[in-house]
């Protein structure tokens, strides 16, 4: 069940990279690096900060997932563009998700809470980072203040906390990520922004 | 003989990096990094995904080769630029030649033939990834359409295949390495150019 | 001691990075990102090629100093901006610090003098690179002509040298830590500037 709902997060990463490869006109290589980055990237970063072999090393479907996002997306991305307000549900979906195992996982390998928030937020957002570094871009994620990090740090915390009060398993770490999705999604439909610091102006 | 192979790689890669340093204007400390990252990065990507200690790390000359290349473009990167074209074969050779021993590398660490490719790949074309995300530039590798990560991928799959069939050891190298070089030499000679999605315009 | 000399050194560093967020006018989580990872960037890198859990993930103090940096600069950056360069004084002194304990900790991982110094260098400028790379610019390691490398490296072969000798210890930090600061400090004064290569004209 966790599988799944793991390769659906990874799909739906996977085709806002490869999307952001047809918007930047990369070619068909482009596409599938940006659409593996962004699907992967984030839980590539946790496993290399946990020491251990990143989990889309040993698993078919975080390779094969992606490349067929791309592949979609190459022959299609008209349609696929115009079914985007779908995907940012799905999104929101894939960072609650990200955000909740990510944070659980680092939990499981010994962290302290506070370390296994940092890296379980590092799990949601970092494929995002990368694959807006790979594109030459700066990082949406620092500047565009949309409420993006701040809703999975509230899911990390949220599954620290019951982890530390001994609520685990798929149950913890549904709750976790029903809230993050929830406040991401409360964040897209109210517009509620990041704030800047004080007489910074907007530079978007 | 190996060892030779892949110091050779490693050195036309540093002049590649070195010579995309002094094109961006970057100083002398600039070229070293460039240099190095451009050749030992790939490698560094690979190892740490395997979860090891790079390469890098145990061979005086992984580090003292690119300190050499870049000093050589620093004095004389006119004629260095002016063997370009003959740079460009070597730099074929080092593409070949790494994404097979890559493979191989991850083959022996027990990993699935299909992620064994994609780290072979890694390996290949990483380096020149980092080279031009340190200087502030979109991978060319993105969206350039010339055709570099797919001969990787061929002589990846290839070195892959025959691992799988039994053929093993430094002719199943060679005999990838040599299809992958042949490959790309072939695509730089006859102007063969990667897809862009439907409808995309050449950004180039 | 060491740990309190630590935890300055992020201190100052953390205190760039989100400086350099608001220069580029990221919003809060912008400038949190580029705090910790300007601060503990290199520590990470170093760690991360050594192949063991960054010690950012051990120690809550690496994450919530840059945290306190960023807040402090978010409510009050003008102040600091004033206050900078006395702050330079402090980068250097972090500077020399932490390719003084980057190279130590490499040499007890037992790697060889010249793969420390490596590292020590790593540690010492890694962090600067990342803030650069994460705002979407050149990192200015490459291309700023100030000599900021070459201190961090003298510094590391300092050390590296003390310790074959057989000195090791705080007394042998201290003294490649001095050693580095002092040359980064008199760079600064004089006006120092690394070599182009020949030929070639400033960028800056």
């Amino acid at each position: 069940m966790t599988w799944v709902l793991d390769l659906t997060g990874i799909f739906v990463f996977a085709i806002s990279g490869a999307l952001a490869g047809v918007r930047t006109r990369l070619d068909v290589v482009g596409m599938a690096v940006l659409a593996f980055f962004t699907a992967v990237g984030g839980g590539i970063l946790r496993d290399v900060f946990l020491g251990v072999q990143p989990a889309a090393l040993h698993d078919a479907g975080y390779v094969l997932v992606p490349l067929v996002a791309a592949a979609i997306v190459f022959f299609w991305h008209p349609q696929v563009t115009r079914l985007l307000p779908s995907i940012l549900i799905f999104d929101a979906a894939g960072l609650g998700l990200f955000c909740a195992t990510g944070t659980e996982k680092a939990l499981l390998f010994g962290l302290s809470p506070l370390h296994a928030v940092l890296l379980g937020v590092v799990t949601a957002v970092g494929g995002g980072v990368l694959r807006d570094m790979l594109s030459g871009q700066r990082p949406t994620l620092l500047y565009d203040r949309q409420l993006y990090a701040v809703p999975a740090f509230l899911g990390a915390f949220t599954l620290a906390a019951l982890f530390e009060f001994g609520v685990r398993g798929p149950l913890a770490v549904l709750a976790a990520a029903v809230l993050a999705f929830t406040l991401r999604f409360l964040a897209m439909r109210k517009g509620w922004r990041a704030p800047l610091a004080r007489g910074v102006k907007d530079s978007a």
